[in-house]
């Protein structure tokens, strides 16, 4: 039986909630889940459609993209999430979807703007929208670069990862993270709802304001920090 | 056994219908049912996502806002339900939730026009949103202060919390109420549903008039009030 | 027994098709099913929710409103049924929804185009929405005058009710009828999907004109009339 | 037995699949599965609801039309499959359906622009957009001449059928095919997605912008061709 038997199951539980939470159809989709004292991480196989996944498929992967153990090839975007991984090395888990509204922001290459309270219980920015990569860079070792887009992005807005734990990459769509493969996921559903409610907000009114910053950070700080009384 | 089992079970029965409607995800609602004769109200644990709660998980609160019982923390929006019950005191239930469309309106800070019979045979008024709370009132208590823009709103536009069961608190969300839980859920679900149709109409006939009084008096006195005619 | 039994039935099933069908949410809907031998119909009972519906509470009544049959009052709208049936003899049910998107277009007050084929397969006309009542027939005999207002649309606007089998009420939302009850709730179904397709090919094409002549022919002619070929 | 049992069975396997998806309601769709070796293919048969389709009730047809087995008339779309089958012998797979978003782009008459990965990960092109038949062409033989119509817009455009399935015939709605009948309907429903996303791209932003050449290239040929790492 596989040593990592239990974090095989994690990760597979993570990737099933996607079809379950309508994020994707088919494969368009991965989660994966670390194992920090291993330093290592397991992800869903490449091209596997979710209605087909088992938990003995998952693909067990080091932070330098080494096949552990596993038959199948690991997620193409592996190189992403094994970035993320040894860079920020507070997250638990990766996940990325082509869920329809947060990919239209994407497509659009618009950050979505923080309209209201929803929004501000998981975070106090606009959900940062990243810049094109350049193409000597997609020609490269594209999945790779993919990853430095996302931290360059954070670092050139300043932006913390434990603060911020979702990002949309320019004309491709969603990466999210967290402190567990689960709660990875509760944050691309999260950011679906809210490129959804963001759209909608538009339509009906296209100038639209921001939330101001008491009410951005009196929700945001009521459910984190030293001072949250949300939650048990 | 708990002497507030029943009215714990319609609060749970209640905030159960949530997910149930398509009115939230994981935690993003909470539903309190009252019992007028004890002084008290039963009410959705703070933070606990709807897949998980249980009856007994129900927290029992008076209308200053303290707990009776229960070993859970009660919803951060509590003191806003405490408040109306204590102001309003024909009301039953109250539901707060995020729903997409209804929280569109909110953010984008615009009261929900009276288009069409689906609305007058609910409310013969627009949908109303309120102002933006003032620094202090966010810093300060709040929730409380949530319940206090709500009954201000309802006071400065002349508005009747028996005629109209709902409102749109601005970059926020929709509360609702009604003579119980399952009526304010009830509402909760309608108010979604008109939001909807709303925006819709607008991207159809952006110029679209409100419907005129004589059809709205009809539709909401066939259902509501000494004539009416519908139901049985 | 009831000897309305199986008419009852088939009216209940007809009404029961439109909560799975997505068209209805609580109470917002009724169908109705003829018995043209003996003068009669049967409609739902009014303000009962789908979830609560059984057959038995199904109402039998006469073409002048009065119930022959039923411990329920009638639809508050079975006088509108009741004139389209006394008026139409070709018909054997009639429907009427609050679905979504056929409400927004009624309430925005602009008949539905003939954009394609899939509409073209049902009607080769603009689906009308009808002018608003003046105020003396709504405050006069409501429902009554509501059947009064499609026919007389019908009439000005030269149209065939065996042709077309759907109408818009402005402000109000669509009545569609059939040569059964299942067809009168197949039709609610197809302008639902026709309202939804055409506000999306505004969104994306506000230009768009309407599907030229012999295309619409084609399609409604391959599936209505001595000529088709579509179908058994 | 049928000789083309397990033909039959692939083809309403396929089929079944459509309403499952939600690319259709009632009979609004078609897909049929070709035998190459034996010259002929199975296809649904016409205006037969989804839910009470059968196995059996699959026709057997030749690339000329000619109805080889099957006590029902079969698809009236079925000699614009036929066409496709004998024309591109590389082809396994036909899908037609009136699914809503790509009915909308149809009847816009907009080619779908590749705003995204998405679309990429799929074809390196806009999913294209028909012209509209000429009036003799519709009068005569309609469902042969939409298969031309198909046939001249990827000759005009120079447009490959292995690299490009999928085709919008203005004003009717999407035929989609593959080197299966699953195939097929797989890329009918990432065409519905691609529509519905690049819709809500230009509601956000009007004046998005393709997808750059290196970045859809990357996204193509990682999933397709002699270099592609995508997959198993």
């Amino acid at each position: 039986m596989s040593k990592f038997k239990s974090l095989k199951e994690e990760c597979y539980e993570a990737n099933m909630q996607l079809p379950e939470l309508g994020l994707v159809i088919f494969t368009f989709g991965n989660v994966s889940a670390v194992d920090r004292s291993e330093g290592l991480f397991a992800i869903k196989p490449s091209g596997v459609p979710y209605k087909d996944l088992k938990p003995e498929d998952i693909v067990i992967v080091d932070f330098d993209n080494n096949v552990l153990e596993g038959s199948m090839r690991p997620s193409s975007d592996t190189k992403t999430h094994a970035l993320l991984y040894k860079t920020w090395d507070h997250i638990g888990g990766v996940c990325h979807t082509h869920s329809t509204y947060a990919v239209a922001w994407a497509q659009a290459g618009v950050s979505i703007p923080i309209f209201g309270t929803t929004h501000a219980d998981h975070l106090t920015q606009d959900i940062p929208c990243t810049v094109i990569l350049p193409d000597e860079m997609i020609e490269g070792d594209y999945e790779h670069e993919t990853g430095n887009l996302i931290l360059d992005t954070f670092a050139s807005e300043g932006l913390s990862p434990e603060e911020v734990e979702m990002i949309l990459v320019q004309n491709h769509g969603p990466f999210t993270w967290g402190k567990s493969a689960e709660k990875a996921v509760y944050n691309s559903a999260v950011l679906e709802e809210l490129a959804k409610m963001s759209s909608i907000t538009l339509q009906i009114n296209p100038g639209t304001s921001r939330i101001k910053q008491t009410l951005k950070d009196k929700h945001f700080y009521r459910k984190h920090g030293a001072n949250a009384y949300y939650g048990q």
